[in-house]
């Protein structure tokens, strides 16, 4: 595509993780829904930073993860998203430039700081999110460069921002600049509880305006409100030109104008920590759908990168993902 | 020791790590000796984290990471460090009090930053260091809390305070208490480069007031300016009580009022990161000693402490110690 800038762009909060181990119980004890994420004000996010064990700083961002690993892929990769002008703001800037995406929003001074999420992980590798937005907040339909987006082959956006009517304009100003350039759109669900609040939002504008749709299990049973993963696909499929719908072990499906196909998982000898599955899925998929490599070859690069997101804390690939899919001979 | 609130309590540089990969060549097109802590400036570390890769922030500091080692074996730890009030302070201060150490140094608002080291670890898991001291540079002597040096069964020093003079000033003092206390002082050389800067004081102190030190083998034989281990592990048994010198792959020499014992290394499948790895190994050694556990298995939980910190990025332990050592045997 070589009137693009990028492959792809990704527009979502700019956040950095504080992850850090408990047990179930702590989960419970501090009302923390167990493998979900949860907007948790101030005063919340200091009590339980207080409260929980050692922890380790890392960029994330479910957009931000995504595109981290495209560029890891070598895909041409950009990010919209807003930080402050403080120590977690240079911290998210550093790694998402070091990462190879290009990311050119201005730091927000003496405002809200920038966005943080305390990740526990348990022992059996699930992560619980509970982020503070702070910064993120301020992302609105001003942040939107119409150059970058008319110049993205795939816009894709985080469904975390439907929960704040600002960053929901951003979100259709994006997408209303994508269709007029004929650029596609996807969509990230991002939580079954997020979908909870959008459900309606969100089925409109699969049916008019996005064009791929990321969904593990529990979300996309959630949007259409069944408990049934068949029946859920079968309304994905019908809805949209294109989902991949994860579902932990079990592998992906991948739904396109009437075909289904199924992709393993990649073998990991141990989860460690779950957090960034479903992001580095969907940077492998769209990496693969922006060089052209069809749907198996792109499901598979999906699975590759969430096996290795999985076998290490964090949400950025620790080692080159592209060395990694040719050495597996799935990329040439 | 019924009479002590501490089992230790550690001096030393309160720094939060900012970890990352790069090869040789990146080392050497920075100036950074390989291996090796360098001071620098603020233009140089921001310099540098401009151009290193993504990068991981975790609690760090040689003395501090340490004590959070003889913590997660049980051990009663303290420790006194300087931190800004600042994030990286609070980080720095939620780690270390949520790894079971106690930590009531009061952060400093309005001057230098707390510290930071950003450590580039190279393919072969060689980390190099490139500290900028900020706000550590304002611990001086009135830092050290006489009731907590009194308090503690060793006080645990960190060489790299012997690069300022008001540290050292600290350092003196706190040495000073201990001794009136009839409390042992252990010593960590820190650096081949630091021992050469400061070499006849580091002498003079490991003759009189120092019981402990540890070192490894480059630090040891640049102590005593010789190339042979045998000849420094010599003068090192005969300056001082009891000396732990670390010897990398080749395990540990435990030299004691003419006593002389090898320790093995533990088992390690791939050595990812080899920061703190000495840390660690005062870690178990100090616990060990304070226990009663004898030079051999104080020794042995040293080697098993390293052989953790050495499999993962990062120097503050992911998983309990004294759970490790309980599993092999080494503790009842």
């Amino acid at each position: 595509m070589s009137d693009t800038r990028f492959d792809v762009v990704g527009i979502g909060n700019a956040i950095v993780d504080i992850l850090g181990r408990c047990d179930d119980a702590f989960l419970a004890q501090h009302n923390a829904p167990k493998g979900h994420m949860r907007i948790v004000d101030d005063t919340t996010i200091s009590a339980l930073y207080a409260a929980m064990g050692p922890s380790v700083e890392i960029s994330g961002g479910s957009a931000a993860n995504t595109l981290a690993g495209i560029a890891s892929f070598g895909g041409r990769a950009a990010f919209i998203g807003k930080v402050a002008d403080d120590e977690f703001g240079r911290i998210f800037a550093h790694d998402i430039k070091a990462a190879d995406v290009t990311f050119s929003s201005k730091p927000v001074a003496g405002k809200e700081p920038t966005s943080r999420s305390l990740i526990l992980v348990t022992p059996d590798g699930e992560r619980t999110m509970n982020t503070f937005l702070g910064i993120s907040t301020d992302l609105d339909d001003g942040e939107i460069d119409p150059d970058v987006i008319s110049s993205s082959a795939i816009i894709y956006l985080e469904g975390y921002l439907f929960d704040r009517p600002d960053a929901k304009a951003a979100f259709r100003q994006a997408v209303k600049i994508a269709k007029q350039a004929g650029r596609q759109v996807a969509l990230s669900l991002s939580d079954s509880f997020c979908v909870d609040r959008h459900r309606e939002e969100f089925i409109d504008l699969i049916r008019n305006g996005v064009d791929i749709i990321f969904a593990n299990e529990s979300e996309i049973t959630s949007l259409y409100e069944t408990s049934d993963f068949e029946i859920a696909a079968q309304n994905a499929g019908r809805d949209t030109r294109l989902a991949a719908l994860t579902r932990s072990a079990k592998g992906s499906v991948i739904l396109s104008e009437g075909r289904r196909l199924e992709i393993p998982v990649a073998p990991v000898d141990k989860v460690i920590d779950s957090t960034g599955a479903g992001d580095l899925y969907a940077a492998g998929f769209l990496y693969g759908i922006s060089a052209g490599l069809g749907l198996e070859t792109s499901g598979k690069l999906g699975s590759l990168a969430a096996a290795e997101i999985i076998s290490h804390m964090g949400a950025r690939p620790n080692a080159p993902l592209e060395k990694i899919a040719r050495a597996q001979g799935i990329i040439n």
